[in-house]
């Protein structure tokens, strides 16, 4: 294959998976180049255990980088690199939450990343998501809030600079903490960035949780987490103990990458392609599936939701969709409780346009034989 | 560098620092050409968030190897691939414990695993070894044994095959989970192979844990549980809540690796070398220490613990080496109560003969020294 280019072999993960971003191959050969040098230059002692924080040339190159791009406020001591962004969030809830303690968590919301509190005996208060963002909760106390500010997981949408500075105020007045998923927040098309929640608080209340695996690829599992300075020493206490650490000529290789600006470079190749992306799913959207949804959230990230009509069942509309051959998880499966909108989960990172064109399609079909009413 | 030795650049780390395996940079670039081609032809779909439980074809080949080389007995989907024994220890403790629940632990024993238990809400109760290994303790109950049965960390003795059963049939007797820590069984020189207790167990009570550090290098942060077929499906789905699955790209070398042959002429060839090199660390501390320490453990692994008389402060003779460049853990750090013996702990699988030799030299003129009474 050629050109850097996804290529059709690369093109076999369905439409609409959610939160996969496009193979590069060009950009894994570039990987591979710089990992060779690094293999070479690696002093032994780097090949032992290493420090429990992470690797420290990877902790100067992300916060170096995270300034500019993301507006996150750190020196490199306050970051801890981590095995992806799953591992951070598991390290997270183990070290800020006792058993027992209230997380406020977005509803809908990322279940893994709930499934990470409650396993660490958060008790779940599902908070309503508003096109705002997450409805601060005044009146409530709580130990952590666990916010997706920049692009709401899974709806989309971009929580507001009032609703930002609610948040801060809360969580100063009743020293709960703030975790900051900003999983897909470098993807962004057009519309103002707005930075980190972590850039604007005074409080040091903000943990930050960053990861490699939609810029670069999932299985790379690389993440870290950025914490307020009384925070270092415990969270690399903990990562020394629950074998998080991920290993270090990984580490060695993206610092290096960083370093050199191949992972600029290659940030804004990605955006500039899931710009593109984005615009023909929600053209095509309008165009053939206008009848029956609408598209929400921000014009940002590796997917969109699909909002389907009150009297639509989201999960009957993806279980005859799988059978078609396509992966659209129903919005109503992010819910902890009862789902106040339905809707499908559509990524488009890693499909073609083609594969986009070829998906609509048939889930025009689908939706229009659903509308007529029960088969046979 | 040329030619499969270890560099003087690579001799750096200290005598006599433990657990730390050779940096061999033959077998770095092996691993890298090894890496190549499975960056060329890794299928897309492998670069996502893959199995929870590992990259299959890695499972495969470590169930294939360590059935002939430990006498493990398990199918590969028994198997889950971890971030390392630390990680993999973890999420041991995780599983298998509740709050309050009882953990007999080794005493001496190895800290880190302590920690993982300890955090996990587990109540340690330090149970100690003989020259047979732990003492089963048969009139109590408890969730979890933690052993080191096949060299025991620290101190080095291997347990016996009468404590073995005693053990198996107090774990089925009492429902209770024994965890067996195998962190550095293959290196095995001159005496009998006994295969581990995994093998052993017919009650489907041992939970096995395995790992890559000390054959291959400690960055490189791979290991495996090897659990019985009931706890398969809860340790992957703990392992995709905590984040600890390791990078797709490392494991599929790996597997190839071990596919090839070059993982078996790799430890064939580091157990040559290591052979010797305790020979050399166990002549000298005959010829130079023999008025202060003796030998005590099994002729295994990558470290040795010299006893020392009961009248010797350990933490005085570790202060002092250390002042003169050595890093011997004095064996009471390892003590989560009352110390019995007192020694230190001696790695020796990372040094050239004559880092050996030099160090083996300077800590016969502390001990000396200090015998001779204060200083000054």
């Amino acid at each position: 294959m050629v050109g850097g280019n996804v290529s059709a072999s690369d093109d076999l993960v369905r439409a609409f998976n959610v939160g996969i971003p496009a193979l590069d191959r060009d950009f894994l050969r570039t990987w591979h180049r710089v990992s060779t040098v690094v293999h070479r230059r690696i002093p032994a002692d780097d090949l032992n255990y290493g420090g429990a924080a992470g690797f420290a040339p990877l902790r100067e190159a992300i916060a170096a980088h995270i300034g500019p791009s993301r507006g996150v406020r750190c020196r490199p001591d306050q970051i801890i690199i981590t095995s992806g962004a799953q591992q951070a969030m598991a390290l997270v809830a183990q070290l800020l939450l006792d058993p027992g303690d209230r997380v406020i968590f977005e509803e809908p919301g990322y279940h893994l990343a709930r499934c990470a509190f409650a396993a660490a005996g958060g008790a779940i208060v599902p908070t309503p998501v508003g096109d705002e963002g997450l409805q601060v909760p005044a009146g409530m106390a709580a130990r952590v809030a666990y916010v997706t500010p920049s692009h709401q997981y899974p709806l989309g949408v971009r929580m507001t600079a009032r609703r930002r500075v609610q948040l801060l105020e809360w969580a100063e007045r009743t020293s709960a903490w703030i975790v900051e998923d900003d999983y897909d927040s470098e993807f962004r098309y057009g519309s103002r960035m707005l930075p980190a929640l972590q850039g604007a608080d005074r409080a040091g209340r903000v943990v930050h949780v960053g990861t490699f695996s939609k810029v670069l690829f999932p299985a790379i599992r690389l993440g870290y987490v950025v914490v307020p300075p009384a925070l270092v020493e415990p969270f690399a206490r903990a990562q020394l103990v629950n074998g998080g650490r991920p290993p270090v000529l990984e580490q060695a290789t993206l610092a290096e990458l960083i370093a050199r600006g191949h992972y600029a470079r290659h940030l804004a190749k990605r955006r500039r392609r899931y710009a593109n992306l984005r615009g023909v799913l929600t053209s095509l959207i309008r165009s053939r599936l206008s009848a029956h949804m609408t598209v929400m959230g921000d014009d940002t990230g590796l997917h969109l939701v699909g909002r389907l009509g009150p009297e639509v069942d989201d999960r009957a509309v993806a279980d005859r969709a799988r059978k078609a051959g396509l992966s659209v998880p129903p919005l109503s499966i992010y819910y902890a409780g009862v789902p106040a909108i339905f809707g499908l989960v559509m990524g488009y990172a890693h499909l073609s346009e083609r594969s986009i064109a070829a998906g609509v399609a048939k889930l025009a079909a689908i939706l229009d034989e659903l509308a007529a009413g029960p088969a046979r």
